[in-house]
């Protein structure tokens, strides 16, 4: 039942480094129906020698690859393009003894997000093991380094949150409508943004039905966030980002309040971001009255987006919403992907939200 | 960014009676990236004149079509097949219109499950409105009915419970492994099962956190398991049937223990149904020690079935799995539909589950 | 099985209108176990002679009271305090028909909230009914109204978002450490506040597993946040408001930031929130490092407050919460009747959070 | 606010061993608002030397007690009766330590339950370290062994899955009104049964939305309910026991299918139930037609019991529904207590449940 076998053609060989977390297999949920790709190395430490269908029941049946332990030469011999889908740190190193033996990698850890090695340092505590990468490695928002992605040969797949941030902020900052000064970002996530780690809060008889906020003002995206808006604009912005946790699986809310820097009304705000994301496939711009749900994408690759404006006040709310694990991760490696390999950025991608 | 313009070849026509309640929600999901197949026709009583991308947000932008009231003419003249997904006795009404103008039709509700009028009135508590045509309906479970499905002009998609109840008892009754007077079964279910309509015990505040049992041992779908467990073995079966609602969305995980005739352990029983299930495509028997989970198979059309035997009682516990929505409803009719109309069985349904 | 047998002494006989809702359901868990409370008279229009045990399943067995009609005469009868559960415009009518028979009454509904009737009409879309009684109406929030409490005869429960709201914002507020143009309020609320009628949005399987904002910038709950925070500092305060719904229960989390007037730290800030909230049981200023959590206080009357500043925006975060249908309804009404008449404003108030 | 102050008389001296696990904040939610108690001491192995309000933040502000490492000497000195909520095999240990120092001691774990030694090294893969011990132990249902707990320096709560089972099955079996060779047993519980020990299954990402059976036909309360039912009819009885894990925290519905001996309606059953438990403050037999439903006994003591009959078939199904963390552990080992030191049983008792 290899949807894969029915095509002919030369299909792009694709590893999976770390296959057994969260994103690894999400990676795997999508590239299984991808027409273009045949999955052909599956990677974990903790499940080495394990068939894959032992160790994600859901794919039983679905694909028939055992995992092994990492290991840069026999990967590279079997794969064009390389997931890198391991924590950080462990991610940095893969690609660094990768690239040289010729594959594409797409990194979907934060090891090659952050421009900066200092900064890097400052947040993920640890030196950068690869700084000359830092500056090759292509932020890959397709929406906005569509570009630089068609050359990359390294691309660093953006965090959840900054995705849901950046989509709803850009038209904003490009076009000048609102102060930088100004942003104020409240975020909510369900629980497999977190992984498959196990720790406490992500217990289940603690989660359920509970509503928190956690690392208050010291996220480790906002830096991520604070880059990418500041190369924008050109200058230095920063943002109050305040990250939520409730008892769901996927989804991320983003909900940004900026004060518009002259009076606009909402229907010209959504020309702007029709007009801004016209062509993009992933980017959907909701009507008037209607607000993004996390359930509305649950699944699928899409970002939706809803505007309002509290005249009195002249600020203006920006809602976002995204599936973590899709656009948030795994469906937007596979769009940077497409990019890369000279695909139609949509193959493989055009999944309808499953709802309910 | 329909995937349905990539094909050319000469598509199916199909339409979807009743596309917005969750049934006809699903059929949309499924049929959208189906390739032999072109969505030409949604009928909405209560959405009348409503594009589906309002009514369904979760599909905006992806189907670019306007709910009608339901005409038969209009429908019939637009489509090859028409997939009812309207309530019972509405259900049987459109089927008596639009057969006759040269279209199949599979019904999702209940009107063409039952074979004996009698029963259907005593359980729906009306009048069958075509009881000539009961006796054409083909029971859509295809893998029991698949040769009769080839020829069939009305197919009667199973109910939810029954289809995870008769998959996981067939090839017991089948080979005499056990008792028939001996089954009991316990059955979980998530509110997507109960529909769309409102209702206090539906109502989020009410389900949530909750488990529960309902109509104890006096379920529409405990005759249709009857019926089909009789034809199965040739004479009368009456089984317990307890169906619980638990506070999640998609899944019905049916527990059925029988007592063996004669003492038989887990790994003859797997063997068994191993073979009798090994060129079904969507039927899989988990390995030892394993048991089904709704979780993994959330959104796919598996229905996922593990085994033990209590050796001292002498009783074999079947446990399965499906999505109510899918295999359970609009999977299985789309199964349906791919062996009605000489397709691959599988085409549209090769969706991995999503998990987590 | 009924506690209040144990006790002696003379009881306050209370009634409550609108027994079957959420609120009014919830006065009832907590006022079986008040000890200084007889619980004589419920009223429901829905399930009018039905007895309450029939009505709330959860009750059975404790409370052997039957449901009537709403009739004034009748309920003052057999009261001495009168809550009132009911939708608003239905309570302030009933207001008008107690308060002159001589009982005291609290509105748990929006009716009383507004002091102004121009702006109750501008936004529940009616006139209000009794103009001259909102003049003499006590906003129940007994930390910043106790005094008035003492001797009101009609008390307006503040609604939940405001509770939270007020409770985070008013030591800042009152000591000038922020500037009240500045204030971005993002809260969010589970299920129960939205109450028992049924709605699609409320529908198990529409919401579960959702996170969505609504009514942004324009929900019932700003203007009455605006004019406790006005009154506050004696000026005119407006506020962004974006309420979010998840798929839980009980609970609000209010996330408020600001921008300090001059620099503080966040050490500055809890000694702030410690001597103000001193001797309030209900209010629980968190250590730090630690953030409130809805699961933390469900349940309960507890009011909890995390804070944090963002020393390079000089903003502070205020995270609060607390449970919408105690701390944010019944028990803060209770709270409000403890302080009216002259009880130890804790009393039936001391339960522990439901956790997990 | 520690209501302990507020009342004089002698208290009773409790202390509780395993404060931080499911079980332990349980027992200390219950007993802060306990008349006739007052704690007097907390152990925890992973929090030695923290405050209990920073271990459970629920309780922060209402109780002021360290826990420390487990001391035989330092617990007895203060408490006269000692809870055990830690796991077994540490729990005999603990008590073989503290009965010689004269205190009562109440253990939640497993390691009294079974009678005989040979069988607990079956199912808990150690000897028993007290065999003379278990036979001195009471099982500590009051319902059935109220008069032998009243003299008991040593009471074993039972586990959550036998709570339900015996308490729905005992009124049938006492009256030989089913057959003892035909019980199939199906039960739910949710997650909190399981414990705070992180585990993947109980991931919350995981677990989230999930059905499934697990453990089937071979989980360690299957003999201890076989002992139970054995006692209870002088012969040896055998079940078929199988438990579901679905994604909420608290509550287990037990649904138990017996063949009747001879014909009975459920009318009869009924009044067999309700005479039999006549004078149990915390067993509620449900009325026609109506079943019961975890959370209507959320937070509270009930176990709630419904009854249908399918006369076809001439079996009976019993639905039972606790709180497994109260009436499945804590709040069933505190009316024990209660028996114990000669209390009114209902006492700290009396909690309607959380609904919704």
């Amino acid at each position: 039942m290899n949807p894969q076998m029915d095509d002919t053609g030369q299909k792009i060989r694709v590893a999976v480094v770390g296959a057994s977390g969260y994103t690894g297999m999400e990676l795997l949920r999508l590239l299984i129906n991808h027409p273009a790709v045949e999955i052909t190395a599956l990677t974990s430490e903790s499940y080495a020698d394990s068939p894959i269908e032992e160790v994600l029941p859901s794919l039983f049946g679905m694909l028939k690859l055992t995992c092994k332990k990492f290991d840069p030469r026999e990967v590279a011999k079997h794969a064009d393009v390389v997931f890198l889908a391991v924590p950080h740190k462990t991610a940095m190193a893969a690609a660094v003894e990768l690239l040289p033996l010729g594959v594409k990698v797409i990194d979907l850890s934060a090891d090659f997000r952050l421009r900066d090695p200092a900064v890097y340092r400052q947040w993920y505590g640890a030196d950068h093991a690869a700084p000359e990468l830092l500056k090759e490695a292509v932020y890959a928002l397709p929406e906005f380094y569509r570009q630089q992605l068609t050359t990359a040969r390294l691309a660093a797949a953006p965090g959840c949150y900054p995705t849901a941030v950046l989509l709803g902020l850009f038209p904003l900052l490009k076009r000048e409508v609102v102060d930088p000064c100004s942003l104020v970002i409240d975020a909510i996530s369900g629980a497999s943004g977190a992984g498959r780690k196990l720790d406490l809060p992500l217990h289940f008889a603690e989660l359920e039905g509970n509503v928190k906020a956690y690392k208050v003002a010291c996220h480790r995206h906002m830096p991520e966030i604070e880059q990418e808006l500041s190369r924008c604009i050109g200058r230095d912005v920063m943002v109050t980002f305040t990250p939520h946790l409730v008892g769901t699986v996927r989804g991320i809310l983003a909900t940004i309040t900026a004060t518009l820097v002259t009076s606009k009304d909402v229907k010209e705000l959504r020309t702007l971001y029709q007009s801004w994301y016209q062509d993009e496939p992933f980017v959907r711009i909701l009507p008037d009255g209607r607000f993004p749900e996390t359930k509305q994408v649950r699944g699928s690759n899409f970002c939706d987006i809803g505007l309002a404006v509290d005249a009195r006040t002249r600020r203006v709310i920006v809602v976002v919403a995204i599936d973590n694990l899709v656009k948030g991760a795994s469906g937007q490696a596979i769009q940077a992907m497409n990019v890369m390999m000279g695909l139609d950025e949509r193959t493989g991608l055009r999944l309808p939200p499953l709802f309910p």
